[in-house]
């Protein structure tokens, strides 16, 4: 089972990365470019077919490990 | 018109990062925890309604700025 985990700066966080990637597209030519915001993805395989015990597993990680709860949310999607 | 953008190293590229995680993880007693692999993830605004235009100049900004072809390989979601 493959756990795919999204995590995003929460909404007013500052987000100097995305900023950046925004002022360089625009230095690039491209037009109609609005607001940019950078998170991580993250993939990782686990070795059970239990998907909500693999749901609960991975919940725990993020909130030890993967993400800041302070600034950040995250989503998880699980597939076989 | 919302473009979701997945940036992740190709397959045989070492993930140093990813290797970060999954050696944390073990750490923090995960178990079960197989391959981890990190990409980025940029949500990019665009002042557009048209899908094909969108995603012509998304795959764009892919090639020029926001992924390197060498080593990463991306996929473009449109959301309106």
């Amino acid at each position: 089972m493959k756990a795919r985990i999204h995590v995003f700066l929460k909404d007013g966080v500052l987000d100097p990365q995305g900023e950046a990637i925004s002022g360089s597209l625009k230095h690039l030519g491209f037009e109609g470019v609005g607001s940019v915001r950078q998170g991580k993805l993250i993939e990782v395989e686990l070795h059970t077919a239990d998907a909500e015990a693999a749901h609960d597993q991975v919940k725990a990680m993020c909130d030890k490990l993967l993400a800041n709860p302070v600034i950040e949310n995250y989503s998880i999607e699980l597939s076989a």
